[in-house]
């Protein structure tokens, strides 16, 4: 049973973008895990997901401190689940709220993140590779075949422009506070206005919340003001509320 | 603008379990945070909820550095919301992961949460007044009027008697994870099996899941054997997505 107390229902999952079938040497960071902390040893089974549906069967051949080898079987292929969520926001001040939405954003659901960088973003640290292992760690932790996209960190303007080049037929929502300038009832709850069965983006703002101007911007890019409520919510918790709340509107609508 | 970059379209918000209308004095812990960190000044305005639905209005009358005077207002007085939501959950190994899923549960709306240890519980530690303070945090930032009730933690039988003494007509519901034992096709998702507009207790298990044993003592206390799907979540995503998908299929049901 693996440290965390989860694994023994389930075959050991690891992340190997690159695994094809046959011998496959198992890249440091996840030899490093499998030998030392998990204790594998020659002839355990594992699986390798690639983040692109596709899950391999393996069987471990030769364990090193620094390199696993393993005979890598043919893959279950899963496909891409639908809708689509595409997230657009903002990372907190603090990364570690940001990386735990991050973390719990793949554990529910989400296609692909965009990280935009806003007039009201306080410190503007990317930390992609950081961002992309804790997505990989989600995502053989909840045993899901896909792994998010994680765009690169960008501007309002550019992040607006990628996704209405990356993503031209999604619906699209921002949710911002509700604030005197544009109180909560003036607009539709995130749950009313999500259409069901279709992909969407969601936008969701930093601490302080967009400016004004920048939800003109939004407006103007084809995104409705949406709600999430009269309560205030911190950033990663709007943010992960959105991934629930599209999850469900889909089950239940 | 306070540090966190969100008050400058609210009033500042505090907690004052003992507040009466008329000359005030501020508790330690909230004086430091009003003096040190907002520098707050005498003549300022500031609210104060009593985490039982009353929130007063009240001006500073003086700054200490350990002692703030105010004079209290009548208050407005918050109905508690309703339908209500207790959650069973068993604290996590990791503290921080639990104190994450309690400042995110406050956010989001739960009315009482009851700790469980369970025969899969690694570490049983309760820091019951810092786990206190993390909602009443999570209630000021998140603006909410009440301080979901904190219960003891307990064992699992002590948990069980102590729900159907207190929350005798809730619905009942226990999510565990899908083992071959129990695979998740076999139960209603809790989305569907939710009835709407009824209070509700749920139950989640700890990291490893409750035992057999422990979920038949669950079905024996009337709980429904419900999923949340085919992933496998974190306890405590597992338990913030049972507050959100207990307040949207309220919302849409």
């Amino acid at each position: 049973m693996a440290p965390d107390g989860t694994f023994f229902a389930y075959m050991r999952r690891f992340h190997a973008p690159d695994v094809q079938p046959g011998p496959y040497s198992l890249g440091p960071d996840e030899a490093r895990h499998l030998a030392q902390v998990l204790r594998a040893q020659a002839g355990d089974s594992v699986e390798l997901a690639d983040g692109r549906g596709a899950v391999f069967p393996a069987e471990i051949t030769s364990v090193g401190k620094r390199d696993v080898l393993l005979e890598v079987g043919l893959p279950a292929c899963h496909p891409e689940p639908t809708p689509q969520l595409v997230l657009l926001v903002a990372p907190t001040k603090q990364t570690d709220r940001f990386e735990w939405f991050l973390e719990k954003a793949c554990e529910c659901g989400v296609t692909a993140i965009q990280p935009v960088w806003t007039a009201r973003s306080e410190r503007r640290v990317e930390k992609h590779d950081r961002w992309r292992r804790t997505l990989s760690e989600a995502m053989k932790q909840s045993r899901r075949a896909w792994l998010p996209t994680l765009h690169a960190a960008t501007g309002l303007a550019d992040a607006l422009n990628h996704t209405a080049d990356a993503y031209p037929n999604h619906w699209r929502g921002i949710a911002h506070c509700p604030v005197p300038e544009h109180p909560h009832w003036e607009r539709q709850s995130m749950t009313d206005a999500l259409p069901p069965q279709r992909d969407a983006v969601i936008a969701i703002g930093p601490e302080g919340d967009f400016t004004p101007d920048e939800i003109q911007a939004f407006e103007a890019a084809g995104f409705v003001p949406v709600t999430m409520g009269e309560h205030r919510l911190r950033t990663e918790t709007a943010a992960l509320f959105a991934v629930q709340a599209f999850h469900i509107v889909n089950a239940l609508k």
